[in-house]
């Protein structure tokens, strides 16, 4: 009861009503959505009801040339990623799961719409009406755009409010579009599934953002900082259908025919390949030679991050499989050892290992499509195949293989750079004591946010028929 | 004990034991169905084998344009919403999770069978020979018709038995047909995503059963009522599947090409927005502004169920935000203060809350449709796109949108007399004594009509290794 | 304390020690891995840069021709149900969870690559340069492959090391890499959906690799060997995305167009009928009708494996019905009466009764596609359909339906010769006392090969705030 009592007093120093902030923050964000939205955001010529005379204009010859067709399927698996897979992977606390899945829904929710016009300010502005035309690849891209703030929560994990959480994501999403823009655009860098623009910006994003918010006492909170059985079983669903449909994520905005083909091709071989190579090292690391799920729940993806870059170049069949091999390896190490050298030296605690699973097979997955594309030629891509696959036409008509490598490793500077510096910034402003973060010892506890279903210790004696069920002893 | 004692009297005031009806209406009607599909349902030109010469008559130059290749990835998000997003989301009860993730199977499994027939009849009988042709899209609305059922268990969650579920689904399915027959054909209303036609309807058959059948003892089983913390997890499963796939829901049945792109669009910012309204209301009720997950899991989705309507029309992007701004507030509100007081005053148990999330925003969305239809101009829609949209050819080629609007109307009131009417005269045959619905003691208790698994408290001793692990203090 | 003690030793007497030999059998099987795709695979036509020269080449008008737009949303379903629908359905037990989704995980991952070579091999080996050229389909072909291996597993589930696990896939996909052939290829049999291939085959593999390896004392863990509550309800999303995309496992790798239609129509039939049934057989087999969670996870399935084989065919919507009618009646009462019979008069210990989900349904399938195969006709199928259907051209040109209907025949013959011998010699190399599996009273066990979480008992005791709220009673 002392120990109660003095739990209850560090509560009290740190003020977590959120009931003011909160509401204000999600209303006021989202009225200024539906006004920007109503000034700037129109269907495209694909979504809209003028389909059929476009269609005519540009003779189209059937309905399945719409982009839809092409890229829904893949827009819905990117979708479940982002809800169910970064949410589910986040629920292996112990007593956070609300918290993991819920804050995870909320600030994927915000950041797609606000994504929506970040991303259609900087790529999509119809220069003769000012108007931002949507469809079926913005949304993906929106989705694409959050992904990248789920990954800086996951360094956040239990240590941050929502409120913070919904600042996070308002200028993780303003650093997206305006790095993807210089990476994209700028640099005119290929990045299909994002190792650089998603994974290694919003990775070093949110590392950043921990490393400033640095709680030097979070020990305090160490007995929530665990899984239980369940919760394990929980974060599997999120990992399961991040494997899956990692496949869509690194094709979906890839060139349509070959491209998806191919992307697909190349990222499922890399998946595959560094699950083997988690195993190995989580089994190889632990006494009797016992499998950590921390590892399984992670660095299984590895390969997917690691693909991301490269997923629509001639890497190979083989060389996709090399890559994956490689990220588990780097994967596991880095959550044997890296994690905890990174917490005890460099001051930064990282929740759920994003620089496990998003810094470094991201950087990985950099280097390996500017290697690749450095040494791209015309007889394994073909004449026109090699133009098609890295756009050389327009402004960039006369680059050469090299130089795309060149600006390819550029990039992954410019993805670093702005994790860093965004970071910080954010970091920043989040450290300022308005915001309703929790104390050390109230980290990791859904508790603090939500309504927290009472446990029913007794809930047998209460049910007469199932305490008489167990009364039979069952062995 | 003798409080035990007590109970068990209770529960022996009722009889629960289906051993045999429940078996005796899973084959009678099986084998009823299997006798009116042979007499009554074919594969339609698109699944026939003389798809080849079809195609050749027809001048259609790819396999793609058959209708498969347009809707099976919608048909399959709309699937995996009715078993395991209704399925899951109704698993947040401590001791249901079983009755209701089970019985949403087995009731749907039947319903689809009998929607296949009774849509059949109405909208889809072949004149020369009387049979029913089927494809893709009569499965993708034989989903749609048993979703209305779904939603009406809600309403009974836990205090029916699977028997009158069967019963309540023959017939709901029945009363779906004719009602969406009305709407759809007689009155030529549209409502792709089904706002009227399946959650009205659903919705107030659901709660006029629930209001015929009220139970005025139902706190003797109130220790069951509420959730634990991983059922509340579970449930999310439930709310994220139906979340991410509602796009597809609002879409499956749209028109080809601009229709469904539209649909999407629609439909994925109104969710969008009715999530940040939601936790903007759930953390504002509250003390200390922490979120209940009642809401999130329910009032979230009310977005998607009022763009059911719209979702089709040109209601632009700011509209569609707008849409689920207003639904996510009122489905929040309606959980705070509309339930306890329909319970109370009204004499209506609602388990699952479906008139905050089904009735209410079902309504919002009929009238939604009604005045974007009535709003609906050539200068925004274009002359085609005007008559593609609101199939304004044939019988109805010279209705204006006015009119239209009016007909939106009044298919809104034809929904929810049909699902007034329906659930008062359902609702009494379900209230005779023959059923083998559960005493009041026993609501919401899996152990009635399930073989619940043995809670193993004496687990860890009989489990030396774990034993060993837990005596260490992890502290 | 002494029970204790003698566990102890009883465990002490089997080494489980997989630190060596597991990360061994990972890295030697994975580097082999990227040696022979090195020397064996590279990209199809549809997913190499020379696609756009493909394409003009054979007048090709559209991207979407590219088979991965006819496949890919198919393609996805079915990786689903192979990683999360075979995973979490072997999570039912209480305590092998993560054994149950961790070790499907594994060899899937494994098994799809070793597939990928030997499926390539035997049927897409290009005869010019000795490759293999993979696109979407070959990826298909790999899961399915590997869904044999899974339902091996289910058989053993429990009772074997992961390393013993790898083994079993390794010569399972070798095994039914041929099986396959001389059944497609040789005999010219029709599987659409593997009810021979597949279930059958993968089946009587693991069946008789689980009776060379009967384990007499396994009752030692038997207090293990059930479901708690939660297990049971994870087990339940494997159910449920199995069921739902069984009409994608059956038509996946279908003709296009009607093919792929009529197959999905099918087996939606199949397994709604299939699920009633169950329920049925479930509630008339139990005191007061009370329903058994291992039927209804299981059983319900019974329709999708019985349609494997006749989906594509014109059985007919109400043939279907019939089809999984039959079998969930047969898998049920397997559950009540076989699996206990097997174990004990046959010595076959079953965890998972695939005997009852797979080895009986894919029979009936079998059967089942041989007599529609034999009682095709003109009439029906009309004449070109009667050819595309069964593929007569070329070498088979001149084949009569019913000569067909007996090589389909011959083929469930050589799925279950190849189950049976195969699993006699896998199983007796898996007998070697090398592999490192658990003693007998350690079954169904994870914490022998995974760092299990510590329960924690005395979690409210340290957690005040919980603790407070749990003691204000809520009656």
């Amino acid at each position: 009861m002392q120990e109660g009592n003095y739990e209850n007093k560090l509560k009290m120093a740190k003020n977590t009503n959120i009931r003011i902030s909160l509401p204000a923050v999600c209303f006021v964000w989202q009225i200024a959505m539906i006004i920007l939205f109503g000034v700037f955001i129109r269907y495209d010529e694909e979504s809209d009801t003028h389909w059929i005379e476009h269609r005519r204009k540009k003779n189209i010859s059937t309905n399945l040339e719409n982009d839809f067709y092409y890229r829904y399927p893949s827009f819905q698996d990117v979708h479940v990623m982002i809800f169910v897979g970064f949410g589910f992977l986040m629920t292996f606390l112990k007593r956070y799961s609300f918290g993991g899945v819920g804050f995870n829904f909320l600030i994927a929710a915000f950041g797609i719409q606000w994504a929506l016009l970040m991303q259609g300010w900087f790529h999509h502005l119809d220069e003769h009406d000012w108007k931002i035309k949507i469809g079926v690849e913005n949304l993906i891209n929106a989705d694409f755009c959050v992904a990248s703030c789920l990954i800086a929560y996951g360094a956040c994990l239990g240590k941050v409010s929502p409120v913070q959480l919904m600042v996070l994501t308002l200028f993780g999403v303003t650093l997206f579009a305006v790095e993807e823009y210089i990476i994209l655009e700028l640099l005119h860098a290929k990045d299909a599934g994002g190792s650089m623009v998603i994974h290694t910006f919003g990775a070093y994003y949110g590392l950043t953002i921990s490393w400033v918010l640095y709680r030097p006492l979070l020990s305090q909170s160490k007995h929530l900082q665990g899984s239980v059985y369940h919760s394990d079983v929980f974060a599997m669903i999120g990992t399961l259908f991040l494997w899956m449909y990692w496949p869509s994520f690194n094709s979906a905005i890839a060139d349509h025919g070959d491209g998806q083909h191919r992307a697909v091709i190349n990222t499922y071989l890399a998946l595959a390949s560094s699950v083997l190579t988690t195993f190995a090292i989580s089994s190889i690391s632990q006494n009797n030679g016992k499998l950590d799920m921390v590892h399984i729940q992670n660095a299984t993806l590895a390969g997917g991050v690691a693909m991301g870059t490269a997923s629509e170049f001639m890497i190979t069949p083989y060389g996709s499989l090399i890559v994956g091999f490689c990220s588990g390896i780097v994967s596991t190490f880095g959550y044997l050892f890296l994690t905890p050298f990174m917490e005890k030296t460099l001051k930064i605690q990282d929740t759920c290992g994003i620089h496990n699973l998003h810094a470094m097979p991201g950087v990985i997955g950099g280097i390996v499509g500017a290697i690749t594309a450095a040494s791209a030629s015309e007889s394994v891509y073909g004449q026109e195949g090699l133009i098609n696959t890295f756009d050389f036409k327009d402004a960039v008509a006369n680059r050469t293989v090299n130089i795309q490598g060149g600006y390819q490793a550029a990039a992954l500077f410019v993805a670093i750079a702005f994790g860093l510096v965004g970071g910080a910034l954010v970091g920043g402003i989040l450290k300022l004591p308005i915001w309703g973060d929790p104390a050390d010892v109230n980290c990791f506890d859904d508790d603090v946010y939500w309504e927290v279903p009472e446990e029913d210790e007794n809930f047998l004696s209460r049910h007469p028929n199932m305490n008489h069920a167990t009364s039979i002893p069952d062995v």
